[in-house]
């Protein structure tokens, strides 16, 4: 890892660290609040996510986390303090923003859950494009045992996770464990914590070793076409990928292996 | 359980069971006919969730049945004593109001399966927010064996399990057992019969737990925004969960969380 | 089996067999490419499937493939010699027209896959209405290690497969086993190599038991209802059962239920 280029404090409430290779980590740094998305995670958090918008040299981002949880959603003691229409609508409107930056980003977002993921902090994992946990991380969308239904958590849950599975998690805001997450579609991998960070990793890599603008292309049709019926979703991911045939890149990889050797791609 | 206090007499098609929780039951009580879906019992059906919608101390409904079978879907016998095109439409139309009625009721309903479910009967427990069965339950969309393509059951059922399993039970109209119909997202739990009922009483008494109108709002919301793009979806969740906010048991609930208690709700 | 009516000669790309059951097989047959779907091929097919749509005798397609490999996808070889956006677009629409014809048969399509399929490959397994496998088999959308995303292998992917374990295969360019395309949903059935056209001959026959015109109807009206709300797709559904229940075949049925025999219908 290279060091920390952000300039950041080490008191700020997010951690950017970005290396030579484009790869972004952003680490939700606010352990004592359960990283909780107050308004002041939430806007570090959206201006780490434009910055990386409009970098054309990073390739992924991973959203990790400091202590014991991964991400314990809203502030509900913030929001407590705040009994405002308005106030609440903003801060929804801010954390939805944040959620569909992550959607529309050109680069694939990995969650590295370390620890318990709750409300907005699970709906964090469902957003993002992939998402590792340690094998003791527990996920829930508990607002409604405070009165308040996770209705923002539901919008990734319902595309990650069978109908059934999500109204239950969301009526009775009981935890699941990393397995049955897993098994429920709203994980790729669990593995022991130590090994968190290397599978990570691996899937960096396996990103790295691809084509930027391929991956980019291909991660905005794939959400674009699914809200699509099949004759419009084909045709959009037609014209996508005849586009992406005539990158460079593309180019070179159907030469490589027209002459059985590997794409030699800059990095 | 406190007395049936709907009035009906033993006979009638569907007993109405509602106790001072605001937990109604509604059983499926044509044994002989397999609880088929006939226009009585349809009618009944309707009747008793027309009720609970306009009920605002209803809390949660739970579906069950009496007999062997937990339904069979449509009363074939009847169906082919009628061979008339506007006959069948009123029949589907009248049966799919009542699919609809579910869906829409602002208080979750949780498919009780002690038995086989079939046809309309399989379409019942998909239709279901939540569905707990008996582990020698059986499901199938059999109406393909006499001709019949269940073109309603697969409403739901595509909305719920994987789209080639769905097939193959919509091709073949072959029968699969509990444990199958809960690895494919059909059923929320698989339990012995002797526990049946003490596991559906165990998610009522969660939903009894959390306030009825974040409930009612959360239901709605998962449905609607699962129809739209991601970006309406979001400013749809969002409005609601403002909204949500608002309502005085949120308020609390926050407050309790501020203070580090358990929020105190009226019954 | 009857033998080959298609007069093809053997060195065709694809071999169109019809039986006198109406079960129509075509193997992919050019195995030296791993069967790939370059636009000889491509033109095989859809000739094939049209000839189908066609043949009111038709019940059932097996799409099967000889040698080592089910489908290699699109031959990147032929596309390397074609730098021409045109010359892609072409060829994509050509391929997604091939894909649509699948989706909009009248009678089921079901994967017999011996082998390898990736890319374009891995897109006709999931574009079938059913697949079986043999347990060798393997899975991968492969296209991103050579620079192109599989745009359109995305399509039906995404409406079969859970959205994380999608766009991980999508990224990744990774093999899975047929063991794991079996439980995300890709596949209906995984089994020994030798017991491959014999499980596929299963359902075969269990949906040559059924009327033709029942198959058509439901086909047809899961994907549309799919793609529509639940209001909508109820209103659709209900409409199409009920012109179903008129068809000669389904009154027998009902007939058949009612006098407690078995449906007496025309081979």
């Amino acid at each position: 890892m290279t060091p920390d280029t952000s300039g950041a404090d080490q008191a700020a409430p997010l951690h950017v660290q970005r290396d030579a290779r484009g790869v972004v980590t952003l680490t939700l740094n606010d352990p004592a609040r359960f990283n909780a998305l107050g308004g002041e995670m939430l806007a570090a958090l959206q201006q780490a996510l434009d910055d990386v918008a409009r970098d054309e040299s990073a390739r992924v981002v991973v959203l990790a986390a400091q202590g014991k949880a991964f991400c314990a959603g809203h502030n509900l003691k913030e929001m407590a303090a705040h009994p405002d229409l308005a106030w609440y609508q903003r801060l929804f409107s801010q954390c939805s923003r944040v959620m569909l930056s992550i959607h529309q980003l050109p680069v694939p977002v990995i969650a590295q859950v370390q620890g318990m993921a709750t409300a907005a902090g699970c709906q964090l994992v469902a957003q993002c494009d992939l998402a590792v946990a340690a094998e003791h991380a527990t996920f829930a969308t508990s607002g409604i045992h405070y009165g308040l239904f996770c209705a923002t958590p539901s919008v990734p849950l319902v595309r990650n996770v069978p109908a059934k599975r999500a109204m239950e998690m969301l009526l009775t805001g009981d935890f699941i464990d990393a397995p049955t997450a897993l098994a429920q579609g709203l994980l790729n991998r669990v593995v022991p914590a130590a090994n968190l960070s290397a599978e990570v990793e691996q899937l960096v890599q396996s990103i790295l070793d691809k084509p930027r603008v391929a991956v980019a292309m291909g991660k905005a049709l794939v959400y674009q076409q699914r809200e699509l019926g099949m004759g419009a979703a084909y045709q959009l991911a037609g014209q996508t990928m005849a586009a992406n045939m005539m990158d460079a890149a593309a180019q070179e990889g159907a030469q490589a292996f027209a002459e059985k050797r590997r794409p030699s791609w800059k990095a």
